[in-house]
């Protein structure tokens, strides 16, 4: 998975910084993760495809999160897309699209209610499950988790051979099955295979203040983006505003023993950000900034 | 009244041209025409701020002229405006606006629905009026006529001592009272006084096709702005969309009696925009491209 960060700045935009959206890469598709102002504008400044967009997902109706959503889906039209789109975000929201649609849009928008009570498998495609989970913030708010589905094992040729495993046979092992043989004898998987490597995990967190049962979803993530509107001097400013600081940030990654942490979001107060780098990483030291345009392998 | 040009280009937003925008200073106070995606990132890029706007008009519901509002008025009201703002637009802009507004805004926001029937005048200033007017184009959209009020006429200081005017008659005159003495007798006002400059007038015709009856609103404008989507080559295309050409442009602002033309709204097809100058100046000389970022002095 490839990750690219679109915009990182939180309400306001500010010193060339954007507000929220993401793009995932997954086998050749892109996943879009929120879709602030300007997020097109974004997409053709890094020579990115809004073709390859397959699923959005909008975490919440804070503006920031989601006004470059329709126009989004406006150029996708006038730009030919017949292909269809999932768009995954609060209720409301369909109905927002709807009333700013002038023409009818010339490829399917499925539109998925997110749920805010319980985490649940929304997406399942062939290389990516995708996962939504309720944080807290000041209205209902979805993070989401990106986990590749299980890799394929590979097959040890000189042992399919000496074992004269049949061909039709071969996919199944990949996935793990032990094979019987007419006589009933059982050739376990594992002498017959090589395990893949190990699926990736991308965790979003969204908009959300610090929340020790958010862990559960961050557990052993490959990379766990967690927004930081604040410095630590901040706190009392960020949990009245239902948002986080640098250092709850890392020390939720901490204690969920996740790989690397990405932080943004940042508050349009703060012109320098090196602040945030440093502040997170006396905590956790694996954290980078989500700078906009930059590409981080997961 | 100066005039900056924040957005240039139509429907999609194409070698870093961004959709329709127009920022016109008139009296220290900024009236903002059409606020298509980015338009707040465009204000900050030109050191333009978006407190000093004092009335916003929408053209039309096509995205490219309204989808940077919302985020506009959101963030006015984040950066603490608490002064009144005006907004014109269609009747249903108000909806659209209101489902997308989570929090209260923290300032009175006047919404003024256009008439698409008739030319009527919407804004009375001080220094400024502004008329509405229907044009052609595929949904209902209006024009603009900006036009300075009265200059005030200049005291002749020599005249007013030979006459005996009383100086609490001085305002009057330059409203361009005559003046009647006690036995009656009438001193001219232009006796008194000289004329004012001429009120300047800009007229912003929004989207439409060629539509010669409008040219009863560009008649002698100090700066019509037109808009040329297309070049002569594609006139089927312009008139199936209910767009104008550059021909069709410089035909108007000839036969109007303007004194320039500036002209926008650029098709994405088009990445050189030199053959739209070359071709509206064959027929009218005085044109130039409204470029972003680029102020015209009215």
């Amino acid at each position: 998975m490839k990750l690219t960060i679109l915009g990182n700045n939180s309400a306001l935009p500010a010193y060339s910084r954007h507000p929220t959206a993401q793009l995932l890469e997954v086998n050749q598709q892109f996943h879009l993760i929120d879709c602030g102002e300007g997020t097109q504008m974004q997409l053709q400044l890094y020579g990115l495809s809004p073709f390859k967009i397959r699923c959005i997902y909008i975490s919440h109706l804070h503006g920031d999160h989601y006004f470059g959503l329709v126009g989004l889906l406006s150029s996708l039209s006038l730009l030919g897309r017949t292909q269809e789109l999932d768009l995954f975000g609060p209720q409301e929201l369909k109905q927002i699209i709807e009333i700013q649609l002038v023409w009818e849009l010339g490829y399917p928008l499925n539109f998925h209610a997110l749920n805010f009570q319980e985490s649940i498998s929304i997406v399942e495609h062939k290389a990516v499950e995708v996962i939504s989970f309720p944080v807290k913030h000041s209205i209902p708010t979805c993070g989401f988790q990106f986990i590749e589905r299980k890799r394929k094992r590979i097959l040890l040729p000189e042992k399919v051979r000496e074992f004269e495993i049949p061909k039709y046979f071969y996919s199944k092992l990949t996935e793990g099955a032990d094979y019987i043989k007419a006589d009933g004898t059982i050739i376990a998987n594992e002498t017959l295979t090589l395990p893949g490597s190990v699926p990736k995990k991308y965790v979003y967190a969204a908009d959300t203040q610090f929340l020790p049962e958010l862990k559960q979803y961050f557990l052993d993530a490959d990379v766990l983006y967690h927004e930081t509107t604040y410095l630590q001097s901040d706190t009392a400013k960020a949990h009245l505003r239902m948002h986080a600081t640098t250092v709850e940030a890392a020390e939720m990654a901490l204690n969920s023993g996740v790989k690397k942490l990405l932080i943004g979001h940042f508050s349009s107060k703060y012109k320098d950000l090196s602040p945030f780098l440093e502040e997170a990483q006396t905590i956790f030291a694996n954290t980078e900034l989500a700078l906009e345009g930059t590409t981080f392998d997961i």
